[in-house]
Formats: structure tokens, sequence, C-alpha cells
């Protein structure tokens, strides 16, 4: 097997705000970001390393059994042990580093530099929800009893994210991605990514961008659907891409065609018979 | 061959001081850490991830080239390749977390859980050299180019510490220790680690500690040379047990013998004739 491990940073009033989620969710979450990014490369998490930065003021409070909580209950749905991390106190904001360790078949492992032009773009389930989520956390409304499913959907977009992890394995187990990675930072910013690790451009047609529907229960949010989809991050969907005689069995499968990969070095976007350049305006790493 | 991994944070204002040291003894300090962990357990470290949480106003200043340059330093040093982290915005105090992978041949890997009565009590090098260095930083003492040789060598000791990775890994070939662990949060508290984690108690002889020398060359910081061996973090020394029938190995090699592992499930400690209970006042993780 080949060994495969990643990090991801989460900090507070920069990643998540306490007011605006709870602890079990962003335990949940906190192992959520690292098992998409395995999810990923088609392997399989195994152990985690958890590093808490915790401020005394949640210390002396239950927040740390709630947190461990959320984050078990997802540890434990995919089999993956706790196998260390660190724990120091942090003089004013919570943070927590994420570190999975996963395998996956000696030389099976999925890069970003694979694709090839001519490959098709696929994307797993909707995109949009969590950051129409975080549209909905950020002008007040908050997880309680009395919401609508579509809203409560949306929130727990944001909030609980499902990494793809059995999908991702699957997609490995087929053979079928030449190229894939998460969408974290955003569409936009994420398949920029991929066409830069692969050498290619990519050309994506916004007809065929699957919109979470639950967006469009909210007119002001469904203004901005298309945008949700295209820039907003967090939805931790996969961005796959496919040799075009294998295009059949990814659809077969029930994912979504957005674009295919060009042989230029830019990023179209069709969109009402129109040609534009997209603009990488997800999340940025400063 | 056993995989090994661990991972250590450190916290602006909690673990260090901007002021006190350099972005290059940060960067070191950061990975010496680990590397001592691995040290501990007998293994050679591989491979490292860092993830760091960056204020925008270091940002902005050569801080972070500053940084990688120290950590690569010692990274090359022991052939450690980076092999991934995450980079975050933090909102106002800069943190590292820093996570290690090392192996060691299958099964040869040293616990802290080893030791048995009877067994002889060692340390690599010198003690208190860390803690009399963060005595005289509290007390606006600064690295420059006049200092003295040894308030030199004790700022050094506190600000670059130097992992004790070949002699873990030597212990380990000549399977010397039946445990080991590393001086992180000072002697008297990593003991009791010891002797907890091995069901055991200790006895250890204050004329046997091997104080670093150089603390007496500052009246100030002599008078409480057995205190900073004692209690003082960060030497980052191997602390490992070995059984009498190999004593004389250990002490060949030029090891310090500081006590004796008991059947008691005490630590004692053993000064001008006297013996007291030695409770752990190092470093306390919360």
């Amino acid at each position: 097997m080949d060994m495969v491990v990643t990090a991801d940073l989460l900090v507070e009033d920069i990643d998540f705000r306490l007011e605006w989620t709870t602890p079990e969710f962003l335990g949940h979450k906190a192992l959520a970001v690292s098992l998409s990014d395995i999810a990923a490369m088609g392997a399989t998490p195994r152990s985690a390393l958890l590093s808490l930065g915790i401020p005394e003021l949640l210390w002396k409070t239950n927040f740390l059994d709630r947190f461990y909580a959320g984050w078990h209950a997802l540890a434990g749905a995919h089999c993956v042990e706790l196998a260390g991390g660190d724990i120091s106190r942090s003089s004013d904001k919570f943070f927590v580093d994420s570190v999975v360790l996963g395998d996956v078949p000696k030389g099976k492992g999925v890069f970003r530099s694979g694709a090839k032009p001519g490959d098709h773009i696929f994307v797993t389930g909707f995109l949009g929800g969590a950051s129409a989520g975080l549209d909905l956390l950020s002008n007040g409304i908050r997880l309680d009893a009395n919401l609508s499913t579509t809203c409560r959907h949306l929130l727990l977009r944001q909030l609980q994210p499902i990494p793809q992890v059995i999908t991702g394995n699957l997609l490995q187990e087929y053979a079928l991605p030449t190229a894939m990675l998460d969408i974290s930072d955003g569409l936009s910013s994420d398949v920029a990514h991929l066409a830069r690790a692969s050498g290619v451009g990519v050309r994506l047609d916004a007809a065929c961008l699957p919109v979470d529907p639950a967006i469009f229960d909210f007119p002001d949010l469904a203004a901005n659907a298309l945008q949700f989809a295209l820039h907003g991050g967090e939805d931790f969907e996969l961005l796959f891409t496919v040799r075009p005689d294998k295009s059949d069995i990814a659809l077969d499968l029930g994912f979504h065609q957005i674009g295919e990969i060009t042989d230029s070095s830019e990023c179209d976007f069709l969109s009402d018979g129109k040609c534009t350049r997209l603009e990488p305006t997800g999340f940025r790493h400063f």
C-alpha cells in the first residue's frame, strides 16, 4: 500500500464562529475536511492526529467533551482510530489541526495532475449548498426545531459536511478518474488547481452545474445560485476527470458532467451561448 | 518497519515569545520538539507535516521565509522531507502544529512502559540548561555578539534545542533501553510519566544529576541549579532505563545514571542522606 497523509487547520473566527455552530458539529467538521482530502486521492482513512489549541474559558466548560463526541462519531463511522495529537493552551481563540493518515493500493492513488485534453469533468453531488448555508448563518438564521427542511439542509451542508470517502474509494476501484480533488475552496478555484497541476485548460458549462436545489427555496439566495455553485467553498464534493471513452460509466453512476479539459491554459465558462474567462474567486489562502 | 507519528503544538505567548527568539530558531525548535519524540522511541524520522496559523502582520514580513529556513536546515540535517501541512490566517497569535512521521524496525520501538524494578535510570547529556536559559531571557538577556560562551550556551539550549535522534537510534540498535522518553516537561514530571506508564516507582539521587555546568557561572542561577535540573523543561535529552546487567554498557557510552526503578509506586528523591517524595512540578498540560 502507499501511505497518504493530510493536514487541515481550522481557526476560530477565520474558519468558523463558535456562535454559529455546536461543539459536536465542529468536532465532526474538523475530521470531515481531512477525510475529504483522503477521499480525493481514492484512499482509505485509517488513523488521525488531533491537535487542539484551547483558550482557558472553553477549557472550563464541557466544550471539549462535546467536540470529541462529534469527532468520534464520524471517526467511528469510518473506522478511523485516534492515534495521537497534542493539546495546548491558546491565548484567546480555539484552533484545531486535523491530520489524517490513510492508504491506497500501491500506485493507485489519484492525483490532481493526471487530466488530459479531451477528458470530461465530473462532480459528485450538488454545489453551492454549503456557502448558501453560510449566507443564512451570517444573516442570523440558526439551527432550531422550527426550520424548514430545505433551510436545515443548507445549514447542515455548512456545519456538518459529509466527506465523500466511499465515493472516492469506488471511483479509485473503478480506476475511473484521471485526476481528482475535493471542492473545498470553491469550484472556480479548485478547477483552476486541477488545471494548473495537470498543465491543461478547462471549459465549464453553466447549464450543466448541479446547483443545490434547496437554494431556490430562498428568493434572496436564488438570485445568486450560480455564484454559490461556482465560487462557494466547503461543499466537500469530489471534482474529477474521466477519459471520454469512460464517460458513460460516470454518467451511469449518476455523476454530473460539468465540462471538459482543453489544451489551452485558460478556464473558460460557457453561459447563455457566450464564453467568458472564469476567474477563481473562491476562498483564497491569503 | 513499524510507523511512528507524533504531533506537537507551539503557541505564541504560551510556548514561546517572538521578542525572545528569531524566526529561524522558532522554525528549528518547531521541528526539534517532534524529532525528539521520534528519537525517544528509537525511531528514525522520515517526513513531516507543518501547519501554521499566521497573523496578518507577520504575513507581510519575511518572518515565514526565515522560519522555513530554520525548519529546513534541521530537516535537511536529518534527511526529513516536508510532506505537507496547512497554512491558515490566525487572528493575532502565531502557532505551529509540527507532525513528524518515522519508522523503526518491526517490534523494536521503545515505549515508556517497559521499565522493571531494579532497572537503572539514565539520562543523555546535561539537565537544566534550557530552563536556566529561559530564566535569562525572562530577565532581559538576549542573544548578541558580546555574550560570554556559557551565557550563549544556556540561551541556545532554550532557543535551539538539539534533538537526540542519533543517540536514540544507537540506544535502540543496542537494544539497551527497557523504557525511554524525552525530557520535555522536566525531569520530575517525565520520570513520573515513565513510572506511571510502567507501573513502577523510581528513586533518584540528587548527587548523580548531571546539572548543566554552565549554570554555575551565574550566581543567581547557581542557587537554583538543582531546581532547574529537576523541574526545568525543554532540555530534550533522553531519559531511559536499562537492565542492571547491561548498566555497564550505558556507563561506558558516557550516559549518566541518576537512579533506579523500584517496586513502590512513588518517586523518591535522595538528597543529603535524606529521602523525600519527588513531586512532579515541571510543565503541566493544563
